[in-house]
């Protein structure tokens, strides 16, 4: 392709566009920045002599010389998963808008993170979020490397790291308390996969929650998906001998699932002869036909949260770690009768 | 952070590992390099130097020697609908395994391609995949760079241009030929936004193919969301006089919607008392309070397709154009009568 060869290798740099207009190197690479500050009247001449010759900026030239190349990693498991389309949404718009660009690396598994990582490196990026299982020796990969990173929905165990988190335990506790206000007795757990570290922290703060009310409660392990909600609900339909009141979910997707595995297997009425309920807050938790009472994670706010934490570092990259905990938001549906 | 300044701009370079190796500078990227040729032992005594070093490869280096940044571009728009997360999945994991990195782009309408363009060039990707409806311009101005780019689910209208589609006209002919079969005779049609390319092209094919049967649909444009679904059901509803057989929406979120709008405000039941078929094959379908009748597009089959046909473009970059269009698999649901 001859047009590519001679625009990358003859093509015209920023050193040619400062002389033709007459200004320094640093003053035409400030002007291609989004927040680097020219003169207006020197901007002008920069912009003229740029497009007189033909001047298109390199990023790869402009980060070996400024060590900054405006990408951020985001490492996402699973996007398959309900959630976390609208994070990857919300994350790709606001980065955007600040003038980073998202470097996207997504996980068949939570546990897949270490291939990864050895992908991102020379990227040079300029910070990461992670919404995926990182061990400590992972976050200390990037504090080693002055790589700010953000964790999303789960913080590290020992090494330094700031994060930001929807507050899954007292999500549960708040669900638990309200089901037992409800009358119910008897419950089941359908539970994400092992490796999932939000899964767990929900699993455990609602079991936990029902042994303190000196319940037990029969248990499924799912894969966060609408199948194995269903599966989990016929599993603990039968460890129950048939008799269950209430079913917590720990993602949505598998509340979805259970609720159309009560109805059209069983011809169960939901509120009236079980509760169901799930967590995330996802589109199809709202839809007519689930109306599902859930815990909704503060998309936004979150999304905005990580973003801004994440740029603060960027420009201090000595500043301390910060965990934010964001309360969730109880969504009142119609698949659970509450207290 | 004195660490990250240290590895950055006095870090041992590809020259000094291939120094301390006894080998060339070229030896040492080949070695780091996926796709480069090195004989075993050379390898092994390049790792061996390079980990006594520290060394870390550099992207923007290589990328200013090789020409090559490894990083494709992924302009997709509007992740939130339910077909893209699929989309994106299978393209990130494809060209992940292949060697390349994503660049991610999401647009909040389609329209915004040229925004995102500007912000593309700087990066030198390899290659560019485009779900989003790009202007013939915008197609040349890839061409000019030399950058192949193959589009997804829509083709060029004059500019040369590689393109990996579902036959969204006969799926939807096929759909207007089983409804009319089953003896439908009075119809609606919920459209996408205008400024969708696979919206308006599926809107065409099934008005056109109910026209030739002599039949003027009635009609309601949505936005590709569930809400738009139920609020075109209702709209269709009053403008037929509550009397209505089927109803065609182009994509399977606005059919959900339309469902349970059918059936929890009008106590309808499918497909007894309506008819409601939908497009994509999105994983809501096949839920059971759905059971959508609807066309799947083949998503893994397509997206292999685009990965194969980039690569081979990078590699080749003066192949000829190609059209790729695969048709639609008939997911036979409960929500339709058909013949």
């Amino acid at each position: 392709m001859p047009k590519k060869k001679q625009a990358e290798t003859a093509g015209p740099t920023s050193y040619d566009v400062a002389s033709l207009a007459g200004v320094s190197q640093s003053a035409v690479s400030r002007a291609f920045s989004k927040f680097g500050s020219v003169a207006p009247t020197t901007r002008a001449k920069i912009m003229r002599a740029a497009k007189q010759l033909g001047y298109q900026p390199n990023a790869f030239a402009r980060g070996l010389i400024t060590k900054k190349s405006n990408l951020i990693a985001v490492i996402i498991s699973n996007l398959t998963n309900l959630n976390y389309p609208e994070v990857l949404a919300e994350l790709t718009q606001r980065l955007s808008a600040e003038g980073n660009r998202v470097l996207l690396f997504s996980l068949a598994a939570e546990s897949d993170v270490d291939d990864v990582l050895e992908q991102v490196w020379p990227y040079r990026v300029d910070g990461a979020i992670v919404a995926a299982r990182l061990h400590d020796d992972q976050i200390q990969q990037f504090n080693d490397r002055g790589i700010p990173v953000i964790l999303y929905n789960r913080v590290g165990d020992v090494a330094p790291s700031a994060s930001v988190c929807c507050d899954s335990a007292a999500g549960e506790r708040e669900l638990v308390r309200l089901l037992m206000a409800g009358g119910h007795r008897t419950f089941g757990i359908i539970a994400g996969p092992e490796d999932s570290y939000v899964g767990e922290e929900r699993l455990e703060a609602a079991r936990r929650a029902l042994n303190q009310s000196g319940i037990e409660p029969f248990f499924f392990r799912g894969r966060f998906d609408y199948a194995s909600g269903a599966e989990g609900f016929h599993a603990l339909m039968d460890q129950a001998g048939g008799r269950l009141d209430a079913v917590i979910c720990t993602n949505d997707a598998m509340a979805i699932g259970a609720i159309d595995c009560a109805k059209s297997t069983y011809g169960f009425r939901l509120p009236d002869d079980i509760s169901i309920v799930g967590f995330d807050g996802v589109g199809p938790a709202t839809w007519a036909s689930y109306q599902l009472t859930t815990i909704r994670q503060p998309v936004r706010r979150m999304t905005a949260a990580v973003v801004a934490m994440l740029l603060e570092r960027i420009a201090n990259p000595g500043m301390a770690p910060e965990q934010r905990l964001f309360g969730g938001e109880l969504l009142l549906g119609r698949s659970a009768r509450l207290g």
